[in-house]
């Protein structure tokens, strides 16, 4: 739940008259997202999201994120399209933050995913990757290895605090992907971020793909170790292999998979679990004095992170 | 900012099946309110505001609600507009909770009051007390008098942890106005509850009334008096009687007051602040643990209700 700026209506106003938009005719902070202030505003010209980039979007990082949803939207990918003021620049500034207006997107995301919402999932990934492929920029990926190393010496003193023995448990993971991570896959634009409230369906077809603030240049199939922690495990901690099955499959009619990154999904998936362990980790630890946002447990990534442990090959994913 | 209730996908589109709005085509927890879950909620046939009712607000009074913003709309009020289902009614459970749809208004809530602003809210206001005299339904004010001896009962032992003296001036207050308070001032269906997130403007103009969940039924001038706590102090306490002048003078150019209503305004004050200084300091005392909303100042309106105690007439409010 987020929110974090109050835009007033002056300034709002003051805003807008930069756009072809015509004039305000409401505004509602939304309660999704936890980075950014995102607000839902109806203009005389329609349905519009506007964000404001809080202080944990890197603003060197923005031309990328939005150069990026002009190319996909533009590759036909059904995601936020950033709109242009009458300059022709679509990232500008309010109330001192930097802001944007991007189209909105129709659909519901899944609050409880089905089967169906897997093989949309893979299907769309598959299409971003594809469509990702022409995409000139590259922005490094600050929350693979280097970044897990960081997060790990910045919570390592009190992750026990969470659960006792975390501290060693992250250190040996770290120490045994230093040496098998994946490092020739094939690599491009990928999402990084698509958990079930970055994608939208209407019935049950995807309709859209959002939060693209993730995004980064890494390993393809990283992105489909991220989904299969986000998407196939089931409340009690149990592995879907039917979900993973229809995903996997759906992104493979799309985008072929090699060898190579087939045999790299335990290794990509652990990674993935790892990454959203320390993050939520050090989330958990670093709770700012009155924050509305409650964090989210970083132990379910910790049971992820195990099983992909203990996973023997890739028929544990129901890869044929 | 509230959104208590995650409404799931399947949830709402069997919901929905029981009206002729067509399919969800977006639902948005918006970040406003904090008594209720509210959802911005598109559908095939438009925009509507989806509220869930959480546990503050009494499954019984809502029939009256309900009827009020009927019978307000139906006589030209801007206000929500309950959205009938195809049985007929507009009440309905969601989640477990009563739910209802409403017409979406246009408009913006002023953050910065402005003078303009109060003029506005002063002809609403009024047109809303005359529109009311023919509502039938009653509903008697649960946070008046008795009211504030109930909250004051509950808050004393502990009202002085907030403020040393608190305990004693709110008793000394209650004294005051159980032998002063007005009984038999024209009465009517009252708002009580109209602070600047519940007007919306478009431009200079209001363009629509929201949450009539606090209306009851009480003296007409009493909601006069709730409005120039709320929209006729600035930030730093003073009293900007600029702003009372214009609210006061859209009213009666709409609505008169009599000689009585107009003598007991700064009573009427002292009441209106005096609630809002109860309901907030119980609020401030009684917080949930993990609660995800800051609860309001209640000082501000000790501040306010000081003030009104010192009014020595009416032409304090502007009243020529």
């Amino acid at each position: 739940m987020a929110v974090y700026t109050d835009v007033t209506d002056d300034e709002l106003a003051a805003f807008l008259r930069d756009y072809a938009l015509g004039d305000v005719i409401s505004c509602k902070g939304i309660a999704e997202g936890v980075e950014n202030s995102n607000f839902l505003l109806r203009t005389e010209a329609g349905i519009y999201l506007l964000t404001l980039f809080e202080k944990r979007v890197d603003p060197a990082d923005l031309p990328f994120f939005i150069a990026l949803m002009e190319h996909l939207a533009g590759a036909g990918i059904a995601c936020p399209t950033p709109i242009q003021a009458r300059d022709g620049k679509a990232l500008r500034q309010l109330c001192g933050r930097p802001a944007v207006i991007v189209s909105f997107l129709d659909g519901l995301w899944p609050r409880r995913v089905q089967p169906f919402h897997c093989a949309g999932v893979g299907d769309a990934l598959a299409r971003l990757h594809v469509a990702g492929a022409s995409f000139a920029m590259k922005r490094g990926n600050n929350l693979s290895l280097a970044g897990w190393h960081r997060l790990a010496a910045a919570t390592g003193a009190r992750a026990d605090e969470v659960r006792a023995g975390l501290a060693a448990e992250i250190a040996a993971e770290l120490d045994t992907l230093d040496k098998v991570w994946p490092r020739d896959l094939p690599a491009g634009v990928i999402h990084a971020d698509l958990f079930p409230d970055n994608i939208f369906f209407r019935g049950q077809q995807v309709s859209g793909l959002i939060d693209f603030y993730f995004a980064c240049t890494d390993a393809l199939a990283y992105d489909l170790a991220i989904c299969l922690n986000a998407w196939c495990f089931e409340n009690d901690g149990s592995f879907n292999v039917t979900k993973a099955r229809l995903f996997i499959r759906a992104y493979r009619a799309v985008r072929p998979l090699s060898a190579a990154e087939l045999t790299a999904l335990p290794v990509l998936a652990r990674g993935g679990a790892l990454r959203f362990l320390l993050t939520r980790l050090y989330d958990w630890l670093n709770q700012p004095a009155g924050a509305l946002v409650r964090p989210k447990d970083p132990i379910e990534y910790l049971r992820k992170l195990r099983f992909h442990r203990n996973v023997a090959n890739i028929s544990a994913y129901g890869v044929e």
